[in-house]
């Protein structure tokens, strides 16, 4: 297992590439963007031509695309996965549906090829260090197979189950409790810039207390900057809650808070803010209660 | 300040009337329910017939009750608090909305008396152990002058301001937070039911990630047991957002996912689950998809 086909190099798979050449594997990647695969070369990567071209003598095939579309397009149009080795195992670690990660895998399985389903979470923060978390679902022979290349990008590489869709359902999970605490922490800090209390003293008293969440500790701070540095875009969890929901359609599980927190999400990339860090999502609060920060 | 009349004396007040005697306070206390009083009785304190009678010689007054209704009649029907000492200090403990704290300090003052806003968190857990968080809003030489008798009752007894309200405000975004968290949790963990993954390997693997909240590591376990111990029931949180939610129309802030989350505790207490441990909450997801445990 050492040349790898890394398709999507974008602000994630950029960093998580060069995690994999530092650990000496050989990556031949691709992305629509040219600037992906600049960065690429210049972490000592071979660019190529196209998804299939990569794909060529490649033992893994990581996916860091947008959504499961695309990772149905780069695999399958063109024949592509069919310049693949017999024998190569595809990671997809995009975030997607769990149902479309099932459909994926099957038709990767018609091949012949192994579909391990390896979302992560850790941002790009996580994925510059190597400190991604690695949800796995496959086959335990199979984990072990990929564990080695999945540790030079996480730190935290966890086997979550046996059957594609397990670890999308867990990142699914994941992201329904990270985008809805952002959002309850804007409300708690929008309520307290209402009434008028010091906002930079009360989020040092309930970090450490049964209010506290990784997510009002880690972007709270943000909130009450004006333009905080972005590390990771609110049109990021218009994204990501999407799948939530796609999940809760799919399974026609009630999923009302996530709802709403996707609505507060979602008007904020309306009034043009998308690009903005998420943790200003507090700017839909501030623009309810005709608050100026 | 030896002697302390404490008003209260429900399943939070108990334990720290007690806390209060082994610190060697004089308790004189008063409760609606015999139970309280015998509780009292028991630990070494001095039952009162009224909260009149428990005011004479006290120099704090502690009230426990259950709403701002309750503190203001204690204090104010029958001319009580005329019966405590001119220096007396009035400690409202209870969870009440900002502005009622403020009225309520208001006819304190004008007695001449001295008011302490210093509403708790932590629960019956907390305030058995002596280690609630305790929310203080006072000038600082009346904060002073209280510290040592809040200190036997908690263990992070902080200034959080000068003017009565303060307490009240971050008590209620405390509450805000905590009162989310536990639906989200529980919807988190409904979903993960509905799609039939393991709900207990998968809190394993969201705990110590950027999707943990206190309350999922706290409240999530007993999600998933059918019948957990109570440790503050499913009525307390339909009384505190209720409070949070007052606090939002008094300012004119927006809360929507308050509000959702209210809902879903509300009509769990509707189905008659009033007194079920606050986790199950996540029986109005189980209602809502159909789901049997």
């Amino acid at each position: 297992m050492k040349t790898i086909a890394f398709v999507g190099l974008g602000a994630m798979g950029r960093p998580m590439a060069r995690n994999l050449i530092k650990a000496r594997f050989t990556v031949q990647g691709y992305d629509v963007n040219p600037a992906g695969l600049a960065d690429l070369k210049a972490a000592g990567g071979a660019p190529s031509g196209s998804a299939k071209a990569a794909f060529a003598g490649a033992s893994v095939i990581v996916l860091m695309v947008v959504n499961a579309t695309q990772a149905e397009e780069v695999l399958f149009s063109n024949d592509a996965l069919e310049a693949a080795p017999a024998e190569a195992i595809i990671c997809l670690m995009a975030t997607c549906p769990p149902k479309q990660v099932q459909a994926i895998a099957e038709r990767v399985a018609i091949t012949g090829r192994r579909f391990v389903d390896s979302p992560v979470s850790g941002g790009v923060v996580g994925a510059t260090a190597g400190s991604l978390t690695i949800m796995v679902a496959a086959p335990k022979d199979l984990f072990e197979a990929a564990r080695p290349m999945l540790e030079a990008m996480g730190n935290r590489v966890l086997h979550v189950g046996d059957k594609p869709g397990q670890g999308a359902t867990v990142k699914t999970v994941n992201q329904l409790l990270c985008g809805v605490h952002i959002v309850v922490a804007a409300e708690a800090l929008a309520l307290a810039e209402k009434v008028g209390v010091d906002t930079k003293s009360m989020l040092e008293i309930l970090v450490g207390t049964s209010a506290e969440s990784w997510m009002l500790k880690d972007r709270g701070p943000r909130m009450l900057e004006a333009e905080p540095e972005v590390t990771s875009a609110v049109d990021i969890f218009v994204k990501d809650l999407g799948i939530v929901l796609e999940a809760g359609r799919e399974t026609k599980a009630a999923l009302p808070m996530t709802a709403l927190a996707y609505q507060l999400f979602n008007s904020t990339s309306g009034r043009g803010e998308g690009m903005a860090d998420d943790s200003q999502v507090i700017r839909a609060y501030r623009a309810l209660n005709g608050v100026t920060q």
